[in-house]
């Protein structure tokens, strides 16, 4: 067991490395050079120019001479809390200005919290002798302080009781004000934002195969049969992947060809030749630049051809639309209701915006994803159970008595005091950490193919995944793994009431160990996010070896997004932590606040000046981080039941079943009243928005502004990716596509004989003309109906 | 143990015992004088006059005297067989024929496996002399045919883990195809259906309170402007229930009235006197019948004064309103949604049927049905989990050994063969059986307690916990605390992966048991339904005491109902009972067969001749029995792996495994796929039936229609049950109530100053006023606008 030395040794350590990357980071991000690197999401929004292209002299504008900056190395902190939260919503988005309060939600729950347990139970705790008098258990100093130290039996467990009682409440009282703030927060967001595509258009998946009709006359015909007065146009989705692959292929092989024109440019007595075979290794030499200009070329053709192939044939045409209404409150309705009786067709809901949409897994049909959610949930199930026994074999390997019996001739260099401290404090979080680093790929890819068909969503069941993956391996794998491998084993033939037994025993135990964690993944790998150290290494390659314009420069920097799929989890992880030991060993509570705090300035930086938002779901993640911290709660509550157990406190344990079933009823309680503002779309807000916009833009064209709105983004980049030798062709494609598409919303008369089992919507066309005309006036004016 | 003869003797006893009840069936519903007791529903669908009205003597009008007819005694049988299940939806409602294909549901799945499992499993299990070999177990001759007989690590059991696939396989196809038949018979129901006033009309609850404006107004305007093209009118719900007592208590009264008039008209020498005082014993005596008349006329008074007090007092107006709709798809629209930003706040669903609504829990404002929903929790929890020690102790008391410990007199009697065989083939069966009866009260009090707004949703949420009681207390309990009740409480605390073993052990035991339990209550039982005891009884006394003109013969008939909150649970149990014992215990299955069909061809009987529908919820309980029989099903697969890992085959496990998995991805399949068409209703359908309707009926008064369609029932049977004395008073009430609610759909203009956070809909009404001055001409031809 790992004493109060070994903690110190890892806590210098830690904050040794945290600082110089502090220091390191205060230097790097005041040199111009460096400076795209670390202001990005200034340039994204066009505030910020290259510093390199001012007028100072040639040195300045590299390296950053002026000595006093550095004094003031961490001025960077208060000026990121400078920014209002309003300031910042509109800065980078509510998704981030929300993620950010995860933070401070720790710290409200938090130091509360710390102050009532360092008040109440530290001294409770202390003034006992339990461990002293107990000789073959070397406890640590930190044990003193923790519930260890109360004999059996004690009256003293009262304390922790109600000090139980006392943090779940005030857990709900914050979760609970956090829950509404939000709620509100994104309500008003939506409400305030402007006009946006998405709030007119909905999502719809799974239109039946029709053998009469294409898919964009069959949408017409439904829509305009079932929402009559309120359908406005559609825009049919293409499978454009194979597209979409072309075009990479192309931009890598451009790199390729900058490259080598860079080198030339560089050094023009000798033209850049490679070898065409394997891997550049093998065959006959040619020239580099005139290969990659020939080979781009090829590839530009084969784009075009595709883009022709993808516009002209019926087959790229996707069973899925999105549908477009002319009222806030139409497009509301129609992606709350069911549209049609077999409820696996015509499937709809709110359209992702624009750049959320993940196109890729917009046309799977229902049974398939069925059938992708139970192997996935099988694939899952089968990821967490056995990645433990990896992590649990590498662990006790690591461990003193694990190297000294795997390799006996290390044990004079282990039983040194600082090499023993640095294991015992160091290799356990550092061995977890790495494998950890593959995993977020790994369930990204799960993700994927279950069939979300939006970037949050797909974010949202990663982190989800992560959060679980993590409770099971990290939390309870480091707790029971961590004393023996075997208990792993008799763990799962445990009984029911004896799970939290065993592990509520191991819990005091861990204290030690999960502090360390804390410091090297808490406090050094945040310290070590805001150094960017990979995108500064990558910026300078590109920069070193393919920028030719200002724009390649752009294209160079990779500011990076939030990542809620691996950071939310993390955070979580802390939740878990503090709540499980905030009656147990109180002395981790601290440590976690420093966490908190210093994640929120350094996030608060990242967010300001470095992340660039790729979507915004407006905080739909909520609900799943208050889920969370409530299940990290009974989680805490259920340990601290089976501890009390096993310390003969047998009275505790009617006390304490109350708290989680109080606490699930909590769950239910704001899964009614507040989840709905993030799921569904309230009629009167919609029916408001829609009468205030009348009355200032009475005629506003929003058939227009819809139009072009959920065109694949391969179509949408063409000009800028394609600006030299097919130009003009793609612009005559992407206006074919364009003229296809409104086309097709003029009213084409179906060509089917029958309807079968459907007799009344021919009537309804019949009986709805009038809206139909002026729909197909609408139409024909944005381009000529196809023959 | 109880052995084949002990169960011949109790297969005897309810054989007899099911006789006795048909012949004695068979001769009652001959006799003219019954025949209101088992010929209800055809009186009350005016299709069968009173046989003692007709011409016939004085005898054969009360005693049939054709023998013949006596010979044909169970000629009922083919007849309930006989009519088509599109002529039976027409006659009793989609409800009971759906009911009814539960029994087919049971038929459909057991018969092949029954067939299959005396196919394979018996010859395999018989084939081997086990038991015969240890001397310390008296086995009886079935188990020779179970999976006991078959040594530890035998090859055999592959045919067992074979027939497990094999009857899940089949178990999820019928259920699948039946669950595809039942949505499609109710979508056909639905579409087919002629207008129903819950088509158009939505149930909104918890309408927020408002200072300026009543109830009634805000619901008018909130709907106005959200729903402006839409919206047709809405009626207030009174709070009725002091009223309803009111009511009640004169009805007892009169029936006491009728009783000494009729005592007075057969003896016309005395005039009936009474004392007044304690309970009739105490006191002066007085004329009884000018007493009751007078209180009669004091409560009639009171019913008056409450009448007027209800419809004039603003207080008396719930904040829950019926709001109808212009159209099919715009109450389909409005039931989908969520309407408000607060999403607690003006909750819409569908209305249920007028005569299925529960008045009494319209108003419970929202945080306090989470609260009841804790507190019933709760509750539901311990009255499961305690019930267990009574059931337990009686069962251990009752059997031979219990017997003689505690009244050691007894054992010369006990130990009598017949005696003997009694007791521990027939006695736990009816132990259970009067536990039983007590409990449907309890938890139909608890579901009105909890807050369900309709009868149906009320008798749905009974059966679900009827069935979890019935798994812990009957099923778990019986194979616990039949083998030992010390078993219990270490079954408490005994590991997970132990429960299915310790379970699935005892499972072969208890075969006889169950087959007892199958024979008293699924034979007996059935055969006792169909005699009807106590309605006729009841009649009898009726008719003799109270019954002075012909409609009170009507009202003295008491048809019953379905009962779906205590009959589905029952057949639930043998579905459970089939699935488990199909792989262990195959003797059972033809027990279970015979159940199905008997109880089949009874219900059907009853449900045609009989049972008088309550309501019509659209076979909307089907998702609930599908859910139920996979529940069954998964239960069956983890107690055979429990029972097989105990077998020593431990190979068995892995092959085992995957089959709850794969019962729990269908249960979602089919949750996606099917359950839709049970919860909403697509808008599809809705546009269609709305078009049709349109179009046959362009001049249909739909208002008119719906105008009076959800008023309380006390209001609505006002003239029924008040023919005497205060008739004109209370039509002059109806016809005020009526005014008033057509002059309050009259647009009443908006009474406050400012709305609050709103801003817009004031604007939203002067913006939409064609659409509603449209409103208000509409409104006025209902009735003058109040001033």
């Amino acid at each position: 067991m790992a004493t109060l030395s070994d903690i110190s040794l890892s806590a210098a350590i830690n904050l040794l490395s945290a600082f110089i990357f502090l220091v390191a980071f205060a230097i790097l991000r005041l040199q111009p050079f460096n400076d795209r690197v670390y202001f990005p999401k200034w340039y994204l929004k066009g505030l910020r120019a290259s510093p390199t292209n001012s007028s100072r002299g040639a040195v300045t504008r590299v390296v950053n001479l002026d000595f006093r900056s550095y004094l003031r190395f961490l001025n960077w902190m208060p000026e990121a809390l400078k920014m209002p939260e309003p300031e910042l919503i509109d800065h980078a988005g509510l998704d981030s200005a929300v993620y950010l309060r995860i933070y401070l939600l720790g710290l409200k729950i938090f130091v509360p919290i710390a102050c009532l347990a360092f008040a109440v139970l530290v001294p409770v705790n202390v003034t006992n002798h339990t461990l002293d008098k107990v000789a073959n258990v070397t406890a640590s100093n930190i044990d003193n302080l923790s519930i260890s130290n109360i004999p059996l039996e004690s009256q003293r467990f009262w304390a922790h009781i109600v000090m139980a009682y006392a943090f779940t409440f005030w857990t709900l009282y914050v979760l609970m004000k956090e829950y509404e703030k939000v709620a509100s927060m994104r309500l008003a967001f939506l409400a305030s934002e402007k006009r946006r595509p998405d709030q007119f258009t909905v999502l719809v998946q799974n239109v039946p195969p029709d053998p009469d009709e294409s898919v964009s006359e069959l949408v017409e015909h439904f829509f305009l049969v079932n929402h009559p007065d309120h359908y406005l146009t559609h825009q049919e989705v293409y499978n454009a992947n194979k597209l979409a692959s072309l075009v990479k292929k192309k931009k890598s092989l451009r790199n390729w060809l900058d490259f080598y024109q860079l080198k030339y440019f560089r050094n023009q007595a000798q033209r850049p030749m490679i070898k065409t075979g394997f891997l550049g290794c093998r065959g006959e030499k040619v020239d580099a630049i005139d290969l990659y200009t020939s080979k781009i070329e090829k590839i530009s053709m084969e784009i075009a051809e595709e883009r022709a192939r993808v516009a002209k044939d019926p087959k790229a045409i996707m069973p899925v639309a999105f549908v477009s209404f002319k009222t806030r409150w139409a497009a509301a309705v129609c992606a709350q209701t069911q549209q049609s009786r077999n409820p696996t067709l015509w499937l709809t809901e709110w359209a992702p915006e624009p750049r959320d949409v993940y196109w890729q897994n917009l046309a799977i049909p229902y049974v398939s994803l069925t059938i992708r959610r139970l192997i996935i949930g099988v694939a899952f199930f089968f990821l967490t159970f056995f990645f433990m026994i990896p992590i649990a074999m590498v662990q006790s390997l690591a461990s003193i008595e694990g190297i000294e019996k795997a390799a006996p001739f290390l044990e004079p260099i282990v039983e040194t005091d600082f090499i023993k401290s640095f294991i015992q404090g160091f290799l356990p979080g550092i061995i977890l950490k790495l494998f950890l680093i593959f995993l977020p790929t790994i369930l990204m890819m799960m993700s994927k193919f279950e069939g979300f068909n939006s970037l949050s969503s797909l974010e949202r069941r990663s982190a989800t995944r992560f959060y679980i993956f993590n409770i099971v391996n990290v939390f309870l794998g480091s707790i029971i793994a961590g004393t023996a491998f075997e208990q792993l084993n008799t763990f799962l033939k445990q009984s029911t009431s004896d799970i939290p037994k065993t592990i509520g025993v191991a819990i005091p135990m861990k204290a030690t160990f999960f502090i360390t964690y804390i410091m090297v993944d808490g406090w050094a790998g945040v310290a070590g996010e805001i150094l960017m150290l990979k995108p500064l290494i990558f910026y300078h390659l590109k920069n070193f070896f393919l920028v030719k314009t200002e724009k390649d420069r752009e294209e160079a920097m990779d500011p990076g997004s939030l990542g809620f799929d691996t950071k939310e989890p993390r955070i979580q992880f802390y939740f878990l932590l503090g709540l499980v030991y905030s009656t147990v060993t109180p002395v981790l509570l601290p440590f976690i606040i420093i966490f908190f705090a210093f994640a929120y300035v350094v996030f608060r930086h990242q967010i300001i000046n470095v992340y660039n938002q790729e979507y915004e779901s407006a905080a739909s993640f909520w609900p799943a981080v208050h889920g969370r911290v409530l299940i990290a709660l009974i989680i805490a509550q259920l340990l601290m039941m089976g501890l009390l157990s096993t310390k003969g406190a047998a009275l505790a344990t009617p006390f304490l079943i109350a708290l989680p079933v109080l606490t699930f009823w909590f769950y239910r309680f704001c899964q009614g009243r507040y989840e709905p503002a993030f799921v569904r779309y309230p009629l009167q807000e919609a029916m408001m928005k829609d009468t205030l916009e009348r009355a200032r833009e009475p005629n506003l064209n929003l058939k227009g502004y819809l139009q072009q709105a959920y065109v694949h983004p391969v179509f949408k980049s063409a000009d800028e990716d394609d600006d030299d030798n097919v130009e003009d062709d793609e612009d005559g494609d992407l206006a074919y596509l364009s003229g296809k598409i409104d086309g097709d919303t003029a009213l084409v008369p179906t060509k089917r004989q029958s309807r079968r089992s459907t007799p009344a919507p021919s009537r309804v066309s019949a009986g709805s003309s009038p809206s139909m005309s002026e729909e197909r006036s609408h139409a024909t004016k944005g381009g000529p109906p196809e023959p």
